[in-house]
């Protein structure tokens, strides 16, 4: 019973024996093998047009190499301020932007609005030799909530950001979640509606250790190899980066392994707001449960042994992965009604 | 017959199944499990000392932070001309020291002479606020020309370099290669002859994507992780880059993996050198081989399957690997033979 | 009755003479001068303890230079969100400290109160590798808002950095102005009430390009030399920043400045507040005054003259500056008083 | 007799004068006052076209933010190992391009020879991944060895950097030297013959402290100023800087006060060569006379009181500047002749 991230789960057998089939043999090296080739196709079949795509190993990398493209140093980048890059990459970001600001915002459940991204656009004094200047929009998809943001809310925001001559960047570090929930076209909550590069994660679903940066206009990936490899993250075997990804997409596993996530965090959700005391915090979109519960309660699951982070007072926050087993999910919810039920 | 690269080998079997092994079941993340945990000890009796250790994916991101944990933004790092951080990571070690210099210096096949060292540093003007001030050696073990340092030859760089106020750092991208050549405990060739950190590669020598930096004083290594974590190099899923040192390390595979590249590189030296019109560029000691080939030879190679870089003129570069089959060795050899008679 | 900015006042005359004055012969250069020497204990009497200073020629340059100094590049500065590192240095603090981030907190008429710096370094996850960690504090004396802190102020938040282990620091611009105000000996409201170092700001206060940077611990200053250097704020005819810095302490001269600034300001804020349909924004305790006036008043005086900047809705800034004549004021007031009699 | 650098002296009376006027009244911060902006005008009639110029303060300002206008963080900048942006700017460059590489190159005189950059350049790995971007070229004029480049050599290594794609930076800290000895309008030496950047240079040459950048395409010094600004090198007062530049122009001033100076290092130079046992290292074609005098006229000047460094071995340095008494020379060029003839 262990829900504290996705991230302590392993990796898919697909991508395992992926890994292991692209062992066999001898392959260039830094990307011109065939796996690494027929990727850059995978993605733009994917996504329904040619793009530019980069493996990289940690969402992280993906995350700060993809902003580092769209902000110069003396710009700013905004986002949630509970987006994974303000509050757990330690700086990444401003490493590799070479010290660029991240303006952070608030929002309801890790979304942000509109309304809140235009009102700190109109107020950032563009032009102004004195101050950072708005380079890029970065949204979370799913959010840090557990939420996802439907197509219209994408477009709204990336319109925004557009008209303000910022590019919009998505952290889908859990983009597979995302759009299992909104059972769209991949491409319906990215290009299509104004995201210009996307961090593809495949670690937290299964992967051990692979993303993908994305960009929609290959024009705009000029000299991001570069980038990459002054970052330390280019791969010699590069092979199996690639392999990862390769499995990842092949027939659909990906939203697969995403459909069976958010399948779990669902069940939990709807078994844990079934009980007295308990209140989810936020809709329960993806594979994310975040929900405040008795103190007995707690006390009680984590004596039992289940995993989970207090987030903040009451609040836990549970995570599902690809691979969680049912059986788990219902043990959980049957302590915790036990607890309830004292 | 791709002789082109370490880097065009796979994993080794032991490592694959490793990573397998690591795969059962959940695991706390970003280095909690008990994988990562029990690495350090692995490190700790292999050198016979206490350790800090980190493991990366990269050779490039090995060396970055090392250096950077030694250099501030206005030191040096002094090196061979032709030392992989001054030569191929796309100024890594200048991003991740926040714009250090590199001071590269010549030497016979690929090594740094002491008095070469010497006549540098007593160059260097110390103290003086308007230049870079020097603050670490880094050394290539084996080196880019596939030569090995001695014991000696460390220790009298290392102590030139520490009378001068810098820290030692060692480029161990292929240290097993070295170590296997010198057939000496690895202590006798790092902390005991003044090496302060090292890049313990295995990447090349038979794992997926897997080095460790290696602070041979632990208290050396303070704020270290958030230096790793910022420049995105630390894995949610640790347990498979540390599955891959600890396999890597059990039993001697590593020794035994660069035993087998060294002897198949030393074969072909050997037949090489043996042929009319060739010349060895360096002394083979590890599992690089330069050697001066008449362009007939190379041609005649090149047609007939044989992977490999020119180098300079007429030096081609032929690298073995831990699975080198001895059966492309002789073919190559066969080849070679056949063309020097024409 | 230009009331912009206190920079848009010239150099004051006893420092032009200074100037003048260090023109004569030759000097060594880079600070090894009679002058840059013996202002080391000029600031050492001024504090009333050692002290090791660095004059640059911006305020710009002493933040960003002093916050390098105390902050790594993985760590966080926290400030008001009005501090001008925040909103108007282009991101200068983070190029010096190689990408920290700053964490701007709010706070009534422009200062920190304790509970909100207590609680943010509460939240920070400190020892949490994936999080910025909190390095330096840094006040802003006189604020932004033209208020000043009292020691005791200072006191209550710079020992709240201290327990979180950060250093403080304190944006000085307009530390005339604030010392003025207070009455005060420089030394109460800095290290003795817990300041590590500080931007001695001259410039505002009728210099023509002089500021100091103060590190109240000698020690604590190590290496700063190369910083500065490498920021490209060492001067090689240092004289000139020194003489400035040096008349500009001279028989009390920063203070006869400022406190003529300071009254200029009050007899603008007494003037406006008895005006109908005025009110302050803020105290006035320094030379700046945030009031809110009726649009025909600002229309009224913009017409006739008056120069100053609307800040926010009616809002608007006055700047009064050491050379500020008393009847500009005057004039000011009366087409003040015209307009509101309309 | 001071000949340890053209920086010991201190400012024109012309300069001062020009500080002294400019101090009158208000005036808008920031570059908004009327000097700075007719000091675009007056730069665009001295070079024959319009031009971007930005005032700094020091010649390593201008060179460091120069260079990064051209030089991503995976570039490189090719110049004389002597150069100051390599030797004495304590990584200056690296730091303000976020951690572009140096390349240094020999050269006789000070001076890089075309053939020396054409076969680095073709070495250089450009489209490589692993390798730093060859991305700028700056030569010093005058040069650290106190040659100056001639208009056809300029040309000929402009070439060569523009063939590759590099953009050329002069640094032009004793640019009036040059251009004094060369006697050609600066457009001849500069933009005519392929500089898209240069240095131009005051602080040595009768300013306090002012420099300014030029770049001869505007189009190319695009969101330079935001650059500037981050780095802390834009002044509040700007007039004061920009004073100094204006009357440094008027009137052909930085011409006389570079002629004076090349007339006394002419007349050094002719004395001291005409002494047994003296050699010149360098032609004298500026303000820097490198001799090798015998030692104990070395001992013999310095025991009267002449100043300068001693550079390497017997060789010494004499600098001569603005406003060098001519009796100074005669003086120093009588001890050396006394010692000579012992």
């Amino acid at each position: 019973m262990n829900f504290m991230s996705d991230n302590v789960a392993g990796a898919a057998p697909e991508i395992m024996a992926a890994l292991l089939e692209a062992n066999a043999g001898t392959a260039p090296s830094y990307g011109a093998d065939a796996i690494s080739k027929r990727l850059e196709q995978r993605f733009a079949d994917l996504f329904g047009r040619p793009v530019a795509i980069f493996p990289v190993a940690t969402g992280t990398a993906a995350n700060a190499l993809a902003l580092a493209q769209f902000t110069p140093p003396w710009g700013s980048v905004y986002c949630h301020a509970e987006a994974h890059i303000q509050a757990d990459e330690c700086g990444a970001p401003e490493m590799f932007t070479s010290g660029a600001k991240l303006v952070p915002l608030p929002g309801p459940h890790g979304k942000l609005l509109p309304e809140t991204l235009a009102a700190a656009l109109d107020r950032a004094p563009k032009g102004f030799v004195h101050a950072v200047q708005p380079a890029a929009l970065s949204l979370t998809q799913a959010t840090e909530a557990g939420t996802v943001y439907r197509p219209d809310e994408v477009a709204a925001l990336a319109d925004i950001a557009h008209r303000h001559g910022l590019a919009v960047h998505m952290d889908g570090a859990r983009f597979a979640n995302a759009v299992s929930h909104l059972g769209c076209d991949p491409a319906e909550v990215t290009w299509r509606v104004g995201v210009d590069a996307l961090s593809f994660g495949a670690t937290k679903n299964g992967a051990l250790g692979a993303e993908a940066v994305i960009f929609f206009d290959p024009a705009k990936a000029a000299d991001f190899a570069y980038r990459r490899k002054r970052s330390a993250h280019l791969f010699s075997k590069m092979r199996f980066l690639s392999a990862q990804l390769d499995a990842y997409l092949a027939d659909g596993l990906w939203l697969r392994l995403a459909a069976h996530a958010n399948a779990m965090a669902a069940r939990l959700a709807q078994g844990l707001a079934a009980l007295p005391g308990v209140t989810l915090a936020h809709p329960v979109e993806a594979n994310e449960i975040f929900a405040a519960l008795p103190e007995a309660m707690i006390t009680h699951l984590q004596t039992h042994g289940a995993g989970f982070y207090r987030w903040d007072g009451q609040v836990v926050r549970l995570v599902t992965a690809w691979n969680t087993p049912a059986a788990d999910v219902e043990h959980f919810l049957a302590l915790a009604a036990a607890a309830a039920e004292k």
